[in-house]
């Protein structure tokens, strides 16, 4: 059964890119449609996308954030307001040129992300440090125009949150800014079992405007790392250029000091990559729609239909549970659930029955366990913990083993060529150094981790004094 | 105090349209933004968003249907797919010309409404009647470009639910539509306490591509009506145009049934001026992000502080809460709660404390009820549902007292004049009836109500014989 159904989808060190498509589609996550880098979220992408969204949703409201929704389209003179931003987004949006049959006399961009609508509406609502902190949150559909697609990885369109923050001083903004990464890492490490590297992006990798990006990068099956969401230090850069001023404790007029920080679909692109394998998706338990699916094995004798759907009624207290009683036969119900990645498989048939037992199948190992129908929620809830906890261990363990450290330059290409991953390296802070590595390796600096080591004395480049340790990769 | 603060906003019977405008913006729902047409919806107005939208989304799922999420551009050729679908939309869709510096081969609509969409993606998953019924949902943003706008009641950009789903039957979409137009109501009356009627929607009147469309028409404090949901059942001519064929039971090719089913944030524009006075909003308890507000009285006294929060968490177990201990004058906090609609304040000061009492204070009367701490919980809860169920009465009494019966032309003009609101009057089923009725008059046909009465044998306006009731009214 195994065989048959592996030979369905390219194999994942065949072809990586293939295995991708393969998977997104035949787990109907996604599906295509005439619009150009766009994609359709079909049920099981969207309803995990409501699940991370959910756990993400509450952390952001914990923090004390608040919902609010800014305008899908932009002025063109509003994007202008800040230098540096207009500059890094121009190239890369959508123009609404006309409204109706008229030509509008103001082009409209359709957002890429909303700092110049945050930045007039808190112009008009903060005075006073009294109005501060303002800490406010939107989940939103974004564009940019990108000429490679792939569905998750990078689209035209895709959703995320975006937060914007005003603070009285630049270290709330620190503060803020470090503050939110962590829950962005929490969300990936324990819900979706992706373990991250925190860190600081160099000023060549930042985001057009910030005085400082944060960001969070996993590293793909592949080798290849992903940025897996960033957090800004916006200084008071878009405060100056929109006037967002305040009356501070002392009675001066102060800029506010602000913060962006944003999480996309692309996560699941990155779940996808983590935890995949050659049978398909496998989707850690906290955040699988269905973590369990029941399927009644000879489900046309007597009493086997009752019985599964009475245990469904009965686990469906406490996890979510699917149960497949369609005329299928049960090998491709196995072969479905596996590519969709629903953790564990229940099977129960007439002589289980008699036994008072059932058999869970892990979707990550393939372990079959015979286990008691007495007391099967603890059984459940155990294994499925089990398997959230070794999904994250084995793409840490895989992590390991893909991250070297290159003390020369020789070395950081032979590793890079030998073993792809993330290479540790040292780093004089130049951006000229940054760009040859790009330019001889492909590989780009992918961020300046909170945790340091002295690796050695010099720039893995140019061999001028290091000043920081860098994560190297080629990436997503 | 109440009279210092009405001097605040415009009054209702004064001015409406400005007294709309003041309780949007004082009650901080919206503000305006650079961009024409479109709003920013504040942390308040998107809480009551949220909340109507969990709501609406349970029973979504409750009845069977999933989400999933479409691209928002949709190329000019597939919307002209559909006929009378591309005829309705044209003139008010916003045109995306260009992506980057480069001019776009093919123009991109910015979505006004996703059928096609729907229609391109069904056609390439439905192959048999084992796939139906396919039932559909997205909560998405989408664009039409208005001329004259209001916040939420007409906007460029507005949020919704756009259901979209696929049957075998013709009679399986007749009751899918009708279905979830009863779901509509549900959420409009027990929730929203807007009393609606269900009916149909004239040939005139109908969705562009639909064969039939059904809503739900609510009457404001003017006397206007507010179309605040529809349902469409549309047949099969969206199959057609897309080519979306299933193999049915006997094994021939037919095409599928289908149905769409819209609910927006024009709603929180019916809630503000069904049930908002001359003080401000006015929140149905079920829907309120704060359904009670403590205001500390005298809180610089020992005791007071403490008091109110161990109460603030106490009530928060079972209860939406809110608290204000900020240096404010109780009269300021009063008003400003009191603006934003919140259903119940308490005031707890040193000799309620004392006396183991609080007070609350009723928003939609007044009322003030000195009542025991002890068994707070179990008062509060009956108040707020005493409010909930007094502010549908209201409306719907309001409704009674705003709806008259025309039987002649000079009849309907009359009643119209005097008493603004609906008039029930007979119809012929003549478009030229109704136009000229719309001509003369301002009013039209809001629908033909399942609830058909016989009011005359003639129709109101040519004397023919007549065919429907029909409510008429001039509309939002």
């Amino acid at each position: 059964m195994s065989k048959k159904f592996v030979e369905r989808i390219t194999g994942m060190d065949e072809d990586f890119a293939q295995w991708y498509t393969d998977v997104v589609t035949k787990a109907e996550l996604v599906d295509y449609s005439s619009v150009r880098g766009s994609m359709i979220i079909r049920p099981y992408g969207y309803a995990l996308w409501e699940n991370i969204r959910n756990e993400l949703d509450r952390r952001i409201k914990e923090t004390g954030h608040e919902n609010v929704y800014m305008p899908l389209f932009i002025p063109e003179s509003l994007l202008q307001k800040e230098k540096d931003h207009i500059e890094g987004f121009a190239p890369e949006v959508a123009w609404v040129t006309h409204g109706g049959d008229e030509k509008l006399a103001e082009r409209l961009v359709v957002r890429p992300t909303s700092e110049v609508l945050f930045g007039e509406h808190y112009k008009n609502i903060i005075h006073s440090y009294r109005d501060l902190p303002k800490l406010y949150n939107q989940w939103a559909n974004v564009v940019r125009w990108e000429k490679t697609t792939r569905p998750f990885l990078r689209t035209l369109e895709f959703l995320w949150q975006e937060g914007h923050t005003c603070h009285e001083t630049d270290e709330l903004a620190q503060e803020e800014t470090v503050k939110m990464l962590e829950v962005y890492a929490e969300i990936c490490e324990k819900f979706l079992a992706i373990p991250v590297v925190k860190g600081q992006k160099t000023e060549k990798e930042k985001f057009a405007g910030a005085k400082h990006t944060y960001t969070i990068e996993s590293l793909m099956h592949d080798g290849k790392a992903l940025q897996s969401a960033t957090s800004h230090h916006l200084g008071d850069g878009f405060a100056r250029a929109f006037g967002i001023q305040f009356l501070d404790r002392e009675g001066k007029q102060q800029y506010v000091q602000q913060t962006s920080w944003g999480f996309t679909t692309r996560i699941i692109g990155a779940m996808i990559m983590v935890h995949g394998d050659d049978r398909g998706l496998v989707v850690p338990p906290r955040i699988a729609p269905t973590q369990l699916m029941i399927v009644p094995i000879a489900q046309h004798k007597e009493g086997v239909l009752d019985f599964a759907f009475d245990l469904k009624e009965r686990l469906a207290a406490q996890f979510r549970v699917g149960i497949d009683a369609s005329d299928k036969k049960p090998g491709w119900k196995f072969n479905e659930y596996e590519m969709k990645g629903i953790p564990l498989r229940l099977e129960a048939g007439p002589r289980d029955i008699e036994q008072n037992q059932v058999v869970l199948v892990r979707r990550d190992t393939g372990e079959k366990l015979t286990v008691s129908v007495d007391g099967l929620e603890s059984t459940i809830a155990s294994v499925l913990e089990d398997i959230q906890a070794s999904l994250l261990e084995k793409a840490r363990q895989h992590r390991e083993d893909k991250t070297s450290v290159a003390v020369t330059f020789d070395e950081f290409k032979t590793q890079l060529e030998e073993k792809a991953g993330f290479i540790k390296a040292m780093w004089c802070g130049e951006q000229s150094c940054e760009e040859k590595i790009k330019e001889e390796t492909s590989a780009t600096s992918r961020c300046m981790p909170f945790e340091q080591e002295s690796l050695a004395d010099e720039c893995v480049c140019c061999g001028a004094k290091a000043k920081h340790m860098v994560y190297w990769a080629k990436a997503y």
